[in-house]
């Protein structure tokens, strides 16, 4: 990405009271893997590092439950700013803290360019920002847009088809936008109270109060603005589809045990970015700590002791510490490799109800902990138990669900 | 719902390329819960008593799959015409099986109203299906609209902002539409060649052909069209949700057996609606055979035998007869009561891989089994476990996962 060479700062406005939803909790404030989908419009933009400042702005209701989300998160750059009472009125007193001493928040740097985006636009990558942004800092504004998915039409007054439009001749203005702070900013200051109260596109202001046209940027599909139920189903499905891209295998050094380690890394790796470690959990590896300072929130740790609680318990540990486990579920699989070759092998109640409970004290900790148990009878078999293992392996990853954790599957 | 005096058949355009999804199939094929979304899309035309004929219209390299899907899920009253290059070319091909003779089809019956609606549009109910038909049969046209959900704009030749639309005016036009046949189709018979290839919007060539504006009707939410792979994604949750909200439990007549299945109704009944069954699986129950014509996907059977093998393979051959898995999967839960005092309980690996080889076979008719084994230690510790077992059955019934079946879990 190339550096950018102007003072960036952005406005999230998250005030919206998510009537379309229809449920009780705005959108911006619904879980998705356990956390509130503002946290992640708030991570796209902190992990910007030439965003300076991040202004959320919110209805006054929820300021305290906005500060102890960024708290809970660990977000940094962060301005928790009060809303107006419409869109407008709210991205106006984001603004108002890069120009105006107020009581409430202290004045912050004023930026060249703002970035304005919505709280509810989880997806936004830093390539997008950096479109707008440069095309900001040339043209004085600028916005992403996608196709019109449906034909816009006007109605009449008698609620039937007036006229049409022609589909290809318009766009669907989205998020983010970008603007030179002091266009954007004149713009607010100088629009209507009636601008306020009922207008929702920010590059109109500009147009209409700094003439200044935006330039248009298409943008990617992910932009786009969860609105509906089904929205935050969709959310959550890519969230869990990016969360299980990839997967560490952990083995130990003996022989059994990394080659199940080994046909397993084969069968997965088809589906799914595999890294393999063979190490002793009780020593410090620098492998392992590099695994956790990436983007893998997937472990399968393989082993053939019962229950080899201490090293588990070393793993969880250093997973907690890590800090991957803030943002996002992980999930540990613990798998048991049994090389009895007793067809009568049975499984202790007693030892299923050890490994729940233990379940439950992680799960405190973001990390979801599951069982798989491989049973090693004979070379022919272990072929098609290690395929099994591994298509187990993949719903558990994909559906990351905190209910099934604890218990011991069979592959 | 009201009597429809009105003779009524749909076109259900299926021809899209499925481009902006980004895969290789085209979207209408894709499948959710393992049935193609145009089979959705025709489901909800077929369960219309008063819809005569669903005419669903597909490229023609996609005419012998359309023709086994039909037969695969058992769809009545569909008709497969082949498309043409464009939207529109598709769609008057498919309003000409009414009005002329053509080598390929047999002449249907000229409904008086056509329905048109898109095979990508999965959720369609018959309250707005009727709503525009009798809007149709007053103005001649109507469609079913939404609010716009961004603003939409249009671009300079610069790529730039030209102008933005006030919101509150525009409507996007979404399906389904509704349209007095004669109109319809001579619309389309007196249409430039540029309409046919460029135009994408039927109402307006009601308009523009034979002065008709047609009707606008607000439509619901779901009304959606799904285009990109999070729609798809929005759609399988929304099938999941439909399915889990209801759970049929059997237990036999025994004390302890009944028991416990009254406590899972207890715990159960304020997440999904509940029918509750005492039965001997070996009559032929009536009131099973009610809920069996119902609209109830999952089913839990309370055992306290070592898998009661025979009464169960009895279970799901009258799944099997009942239908209900032709058009979704259905979930079936075997719960294994053991009342067994002794702590060192334990499972026999051999009884596990019989549960699983059972599941596999009955996966082949779509029915997902899973195990779930129930302690009965104590009176004190029962109601947990319950409770447990309750959560157990919500994942299990709200996930649908096909790679869990034959798996036990513990509650």
């Amino acid at each position: 990405m190339e550096p950018v060479s102007v003072a960036v700062s952005a406005v999230l406005p998250a005030g919206g009271s998510g009537e379309r939803l229809g449920g009780a909790t705005p959108k911006q404030f619904c879980g998705l893997q356990g956390r509130p989908l503002v946290s992640y419009a708030v991570r796209a933009m902190e992990r910007v590092s030439w965003i300076s400042d991040i202004i959320v702005v919110v209805s006054p209701e929820n300021i305290e439950t906005m500060k102890s989300i960024i708290e809970k998160y660990g977000h940094k750059r962060v301005t928790v700013v009060k809303g107006g009472v419409t869109r407008h009125r709210s991205i106006f007193n984001g603004l108002k803290v890069f120009a105006e001493n107020q009581s409430s928040n202290r004045l912050l740097q004023k930026p060249e360019v703002v970035i304005i985006h919505d709280a509810v636009r989880p997806f936004v990558e830093e390539d997008i920002l950096l479109k707008v942004v440069t095309a900001a800092k040339e043209h004085g504004a600028a916005g992403a847009i996608r196709p019109l998915v449906s034909t816009v039409i006007a109605s009449g007054e008698d609620g039937c088809l007036d006229h049409s439009l022609e589909r290809a001749r318009y766009r669907a203005s989205e998020m983010p936008q970008a603007f030179l702070f002091d266009i954007i900013y004149q713009a607010y200051q100088q629009c209507t109270d009636h601008d306020l109260d009922y207008g929702t596109e920010c590059l109109h202001l500009a147009l209409k109060y700094c003439k200044t046209n935006a330039k248009l940027v298409e943008g990617t599909a992910d932009l786009w603005k969860v609105t509906y139920k089904r929205d935050l189903y969709a959310a959550e499905s890519i969230i869990k589809d990016n969360l299980s891209q990839q997967i560490c295998i952990i083995t130990d050094l003996k022989e059994a045990v990394a080659q199940v380690g080994f046909l397993l890394h084969e069968s997965l790796k088809s589906q799914v970015k595999v890294e393999a470690i063979s190490i002793s959990l009780s020593k410090n590896d620098s492998h392992l700590q590099n695994i956790f300072s990436g983007e893998c929130y997937n472990f399968l740790c393989i082993n053939d002791k019962e229950y080899a609680t201490e090293e588990i318990q070393q793993l969880v540990d250093m997973l907690e510490k890590s800090n991957i486990p803030l943002l996002y579920p992980i999930v540990l699989i613990l798998v048991h490799l049994s090389i009895s070759e007793n067809i009568f092998f049975s499984i202790e109640l007693e030892e299923l109800t050890k490994i729940k409970k233990f379940a439950r004290e992680v799960k405190k900790k973001n990390i979801l902990v599951y069982g798989l148990l491989i049973q090693c009878k004979d070379h022919f078999s272990l072929q098609e138990t290690v395929n099994s293992a591994a298509a187990l392996t993949m719903a558990l990853i994909k559906d990351r669900n905190p209910e099934l954790i604890g218990q011991l599957l069979v592959a």
